[in-house]
This record gives C-alpha cells, sequence and structure tokens, in this order.
C-alpha cells in the first residue's frame, strides 16, 4: 500500500476541497504524534520534536523548510533549544487538505532519517 | 554612546536579577519595533520581520539561530511564509534579563543588515 509520506502535494486553489470529518478518521491514525487542532485559527495538523541543543532543532527546521519548499507549501516552524513544533494548515481554504497530511507524514520520514543518521 | 546592540550577554544564573519596571523603561524605546508581552508564560519581547518568500525568512532564522548559538542564548523562532516572529525571554529567571534586549537589538541589526545586502 503506498504510504502517505510517498504521495506528492498536489496544486492547492481556493475553493480545493477540505477533508472531511471521515477522511480525517482515516487520514488522522497514519501519523501517529500529530495532533489535530480545532480552534478560532482553524483546523490545523502539530507536532514537537525534541533534540538535545538548539543547532540540532536549527538543523531540522532548515531540513523542514527545504522539504516544505520543494513540495511548495509550506508550514509554521517554531523552533527553540532542543524543541521545534511544526504545523501544517491550508490557508487558502482556512483548514485542511489532503496536502497537510502528506507533508504531516513526510516530515516524519524526515525526522526519521535525522534521528538515524544522528546514531550512525 | 554605546548601543544595546554592541553589549555582550552575560551568562545567566537562577537567582539572576530580572530588569526592574525602571530599566524596562529606559531598554524598551531603545528597541522599537518590539513588544513587551507580559502574561502567565512570563515576560517576554516579541516582534515580527517581514519577508518576501519563505526561504527569505528561513535565511533569517538561520542567521538568527547562529546568532544565538555564539551569544550562548537562545530566542523562539516562528518561521513561516513571509514572516518570522522572535521571542527572547530568559527562562532561568521567569522573565526579562538585559540579555534579552541586547539579543532583541542584535537580531535588529541582522536583520538591517540582510536588509541592506538584499538591496545591494
Amino acid at each position: 500500500m503506498a504510504t502517505l509520506a510517498t504521495e506528492h502535494c498536489v496544486a492547492c486553489q481556493k475553493g480545493a476541497p477540505r477533508v472531511t470529518p471521515e477522511e480525517i478518521e482515516l487520514l488522522l491514525p497514519q501519523i501517529p504524534g500529530w495532533t489535530l487542532v480545532d480552534d478560532e485559527r482553524g483546523n490545523r495538523l502539530e507536532r514537537s520534536y525534541r533534540f538535545g541543543n538548539f543547532m540540532e532543532a536549527l538543523a531540522f527546521t532548515k531540513r523542514v523548510g527545504r522539504l516544505a519548499e520543494r513540495a511548495g507549501h509550506h508550514p509554521s516552524i517554531l523552533t527553540e533549544w532542543g524543541r521545534v513544533q511544526v504545523t501544517w494548515t491550508t490557508r487558502k481554504i482556512h483548514g485542511l487538505h489532503r496536502n497537510d497530511f502528506i507533508m504531516a507524514a513526510r516530515t516524519d520520514r524526515l525526522f526519521k532519517l535525522q534521528d538515524t543518521a544522528a546514531r550512525d
């Protein structure tokens, strides 16, 4: 089965369909660790990653940023000492598109790769 | 007169003095553009910088990160498409130290340099 992380972002225009509650129910279990936040700022996916210091956190921010730029879909990235919080949402539709779940899965893949590289 | 941006961060331990309200009154006008936020998360300094795209914002985040690492004092940096929000506070004392004002001024200096370089 193709996983979310291997799917590609598609260009998203105003009026593109948000994911339905039924789709969310299927997609969310595929990205464990991510929280669906729903408040006045709109639906979004959030996850924090932990690191041993500031520069490791910053390195991850850079990698997520480059991934985002290549995909043409950009998250909010909060960088702190030992922590990076990534938030995916689609502003054009004020909510969640399938792209956001794909990018969340690809962010996880990036984290696992960095983590593996650090242990080698 | 020496400016805040030319001062250096000093090592800050638990129990170090927070800036007093009188000091804040003198320091805040030296960093126009920064907002003093005071809520349940404690006193902090916040400023947003605007950029023309995501990669310029990310480049600024990297530069602020390197500045922070050299100084041994680390902010929260929120990176988004076209915007970077920087927050300075001193967790060890749950509030603001003179270091935070120094680093705010040095963040501004970094932004001005990047802005000047972009225009050249």
